[in-house]
């Protein structure tokens, strides 16, 4: 396989990247199982250097690729135990694991596991989709159910993007807005600083886990996800608001999830996962990073 | 074929669905042909809720789809004719038929046939191109002449998008502007809220058919048709549109036309086409519809 | 959905036709989950003349199409107990199911149930691939392992165009060879007549199931497979085997599996695929068929 | 556009190439437009030299490429009307065609033409349909109906690869074999040497045109056609038959029909197609050629 | 080949297109050359009405298309040797040239010519990359180099759209910016007007050469580029620029760039191309061109 | 990148791996620079059990792949330059290194160091162009010319399957067969006993090294090289012959060159080419190997 960013350094903060090419039982085929390897081989084609923050990632950060995750055949719940096995037994409070999926389903995993270490983590959801369904197509570990799980453990969620959903989804977002879910819908978007603020008032000093799921972002310039909805984030609020966002919290782990690379559409997508990684993590590290004295 | 939306649900407004997956004569073939499959296969992946003004379409109409047309070979005007008797024997002033083309060119059946029910009808158009040409490439029934035939049918025409079209048919808008045609440019688009006002203005409470050229959008978020023409409406401006427009004018029937699915690109086009066609169903039924009391 | 030939005869046998669009947990992505759609597809623009035999298939059989099997997201013995339980309440020994998968791990599913209709069922497999292996990827229902899930049963299993196996499925052979198993590889072919005599005396009266597994023939014609394999079975050497095979045995049900279709490549599998399975039911049904007096 | 071989010169036999890319009214879209570009691109790679025959096909001729014909959008009489009219006024006796389709309709038009020029033609057709149909989506001049439509001219007609028909047609060819119809079919192909003396007794010596569809091959060397079937003609056969074949009848001119390039299988289609046609030249024009000494 | 427009007037300013399909040695294929290709193709479909400046290409220009240059095998360093041997042989100071690359490094070649022909000659260079830097995978003829190598020559250079750096050129131009090169990041973008003087008072009057890389437009609306960046210009910002921009400096020739076609995402790349080729062109040449009283 | 076969096993001989994703500078793209990771991707899906010869080949040998050459810019001279130095650096008489190209340029450099090891080298060549230009496209590396730098070094050449050529190579395969050359034309190509009895005696006990040129096998059943050649060898024919053909003589070294594969075609050409080196290998390796006593 390929390494992320294929840096030859071992400046700052290590990194874990996890590739886990799953996806669930399929019938018409969505192609997240391709994501990790399409952002691992752009990722060798991505400058490091941030012109408008004046940091270089590979300053701040040293990358370890994992070998990819084999998904056992026996279905979604095998999956994510075996994949919480496997971080589980490798994982301290100072690992910094960055989850390459696959289905967002896979990212209950890190989730379960960084609860343990952190038992007052806090979650920050970019998704164009609430994923707050009890059960979907028969499991109630598919990638629509992720942030009920979420919920069930107790774990606040920051949603921004949300643009698709049902009305059940809609209603328990009304029930239990500001207390344990904020939720910054697409078509009522708040600019970046103003976003910033109101994120960073509800997750207050938690430790902070990002779940990524790329449909979060606009379809014109990520088009390659299973699920694509108009109206998504564009790239330039992103950007501007990591850098505005950061600042007390602490970012503990992540994933980018939902990539499903077209082969006859360039690489478009990709890069563009890569580019928003690498914006969380220059954002978040140039602060000193997890381990540097809070 | 598939359904539309693959509701099974009996609420509210009936709408029929026609797909006509026909492409005239082509040299170097555009992909029109496969538009309505395309549609009709994403609509079932696309939620009913709209978040936004807290409607769910499902509650507001169910949807039949018929069979495809199978258009004849001999030629366009055939391919009218045929169509035109086809819906003749079925539409009465109570159906609400939803067109998928297909070239843009078979929007004449059904608005001739709306115009024999309503003899006030008016047409909207949401396009790149403003199709007034009286002929191409030997044909006055050319996909770019299908507003030049509206026109003769004495049919007011509003437009929204229009970028690409030659000297003659810019010095015709001029000529007609305001008084039987009022073209929106996309280089000079006025606030959403503005072009309600003005669209409004200009049709008055005629009776209303919608022709919905895919290309009218931009091609960042719709690439697939025929003649891609950057520059076009986005997403959000005419997804803000609808809601403003409707009032009191009665919408009788629609087109959604000129989609080119791209087999390599995923399915970012016709998930488009899908949330546009709802925004338009939901934010005019929302009101009671065609059949409600006026 | 689409259905197989499109035919609108009630002519002969009924044939019931199953798409079960099966493909298990994928890392690398196969394809065949989009076999079922193709087949049918393809089957509206085939003849149904069999200039050779002399014999059109739709005066010797009628097709009804089900709706599409929706697997479970539970794992692959979940997909099988669904599937017979599904199947079960529907067969009788008159039925003739064909089953369009897939996968080829679903042909169990119709394997146990037609030998609870037929004890004394036989197997016959076309295929590049043994498929006798104990368990594969961490799950004995792989596709790896049909025909050692099948043999488990008591069911004797003869297969034509093997070609591809592990040291220890060729022991295996080599130990149950001519008694449980016959093994006609595709490196040592014989004759179609030949071939057709040792199978028949191989089987013989026994009711007879055919698992037909696209790699069987070779990929110079039928490419759409998920682990093509050269030096398989021509489209000749098969298109005369069916009608010197087919007399006293009686055919119970048969399945198609493992077709990948390739977008970027035309329709030549999927073709391909409807023109074998129509000669097997040709030059079977012209006999007279299942319910013809035995 | 591009020229055929892109010779740069003026030996033997001038050869008019025509670029036919007409593609009827389509509902689900065959690619046969793209045909003649695709063999005009693919021929500038293809070696002239022939090694068997010891004959370079740039000693024996020079071709000189039209621009594309331009299809009117009025329907198929319409097209081949317009084909005819532009192809008499320029043809003579001594004009040797090489018309690049397109559908194999279109070679309804230079057989006409060149029947005019030669009362006596007759016509070998390679194809896996019969194309004796009367009429087929309700046009008589369909791809399907052109060998009818040449009949009905009193032109007799070879066919060699035969093996897509409906029992009418089935039943045409029995009854008019070997008076005006001499049928080979591909699943009881003689040898090629058997095969060229048939069709030589059958042709006699009158003046000769070949209609080359390009699906008389089997798929597996050329994918690209509209309706691929397997069982075909092979590369090796026809290649070996051509220099049997020509003796003393004159060929005076020729068409390459419905090769449909594949985008995503690389280039074998086309290039087999260039292969094929250098191959008649060559086995014929080494005798003299059309305007040679009788 | 294709003509660029395919116009058969003689109107205004002669531009001379000149297809460049040169693609340095390639380990992982990047497309661009297939760029000049496309952009003849796409032309043709493009109306030259420009509705916003009320001007017609058509009228203000005529093109001529030359045979594409056939780059030799011998490295980068000699592909720019024979293409300024051949420019220098042709071009005068009335000459106006729009080269179609191939990668951007093509781009040294005019650029060497036009300064020979004007000393004082200046670029102005739309571009998601500095291209500042000495060397790039052993070549200082990479495309990567091709700005470095333009102030060697000591041409001012004004940069439109960069956002991606590494720190080196990040350095550089801090220390040259406003004296010899002017850099307007993407990020901190000012409006259409406030650009358009900045760029004119860093100019000049100088004779004017543009660099178009097509990677400057933002991947949402261009992603047809071997190294897409998001966050570019978006096509409405450079549409309105340029009529702001031209005054009185003399446009003397331009390229356009690294745009790499996709074969399965229809056309819009190549489409948007020809919009901001003609947009220069008429927004320059509407005011009399480089051959007007200056 | 990927390893190939992923053994885990340290068995019988050493074969190192060595990628050459160089592909010349390109006009209209072939894609051979994709071939080594290709084949490197589908031999994991291989099995390395050979039925007919009983023969695991993870029990003969063990495989180390290196990265993957990174060919600098500066034109084919350089590139074999290079490869050249870095293989000598390595290369011992007990090395077997494959080489997996890329253009069949490349074989130059290891035809060049086991030359220097073995001065009575001698080159069994499988390919559909005999590659005896003396120059192409300006360069005398070209990969059209491979074979006559070859017989420049006075090494002796038996080819298989030729079927490409120029009326020049046809004539100096004339005057030097039998002595230095030996040409197995694909058109009259003899039983692979025959031809196995052929090379050898014209080999006789020299050094072998085996240039593997994909397009030696018919397109049909290796659709992805760059100029495929319709009328090649079967995959049975070569399947054959190499159990024939090895006996006395040592393999030294080989490469498989010219793949170039179909993104949208599946992975047929890949597994073919995977299975064609390993059948070579397990026929030699079976007898001892090249460090087996003589």
């Amino acid at each position: 396989m390929f390494s992320y960013l294929d840096l030859q350094t071992q400046n700052g903060q290590r990194i874990d990247v996890w590739p886990v090419p799953y996806e669930g039982t399929v019938s018409f085929g969505r192609g997240t199982s391709q994501g990790p390897e399409a952002i691992l081989r752009a990722s060798a084609e991505i400058e490091t250097w941030d012109e408008e923050l004046g940091q270089d990632l590979a300053d701040l950060a040293h990358f370890t690729t994992w070998s990819a995750f084999e998904p056992p055949v026996s279905g979604p719940e095998e999956v994510l135990r075996c994949m919480q096995e496997e971080l589980a037994s490798i994982c301290t409070p100072e690992s910094f694991v960055l989850t390459l999926g696959g289905e967002h389903s896979v990212a209950l995993a890190p989730i379960r596991v960084y609860q343990n270490l952190f038992p007052d983590l806090a979650v920050l959801q970019i998704d164009a989709h609430a994923d707050l369904r009890e059960s979907f197509q028969g499991s109630p570990c598919s990638h629509a159910c992720v942030m009920a799980r979420t919920r069930e453990l107790g774990i606040p969620v920051a949603q921004i993007g949300i643009r698709s959903l049902c009305r059940e989804e809609s209603q328990r977002i009304a029930k239990e807005t500001n207390q344990e879910i904020l939720t910054l819908f697409a078509h009522d978007l708040p600019s970046p600083e103003q976003a910033a603020a109101q994120v960073r008032e509800f997750l207050g000093e938690r430790p902070l886990y990002i779940s990524f799921d790329a449909d979060g972002l606009d379809p014109s310039i990520l088009p390659g996800t299973g699920t694509p909805e108009p109206g998504g984030l564009s790239f330039s609020w992103l950007h501007r608001f990591w850098p505005l966002f950061f600042g007390k919290c602490r970012l503990v782990g992540m994933d980018f999830c939902e990539l499903a690379p077209l082969p006859g559409a360039g690489v478009v997508s990709e890069s563009v996962a890569v580019r928003c990684i690498n914006r969380v993590l220059t954002a978040f590290l140039r602060q000193g990073g997890p381990n540097a004295p809070g």
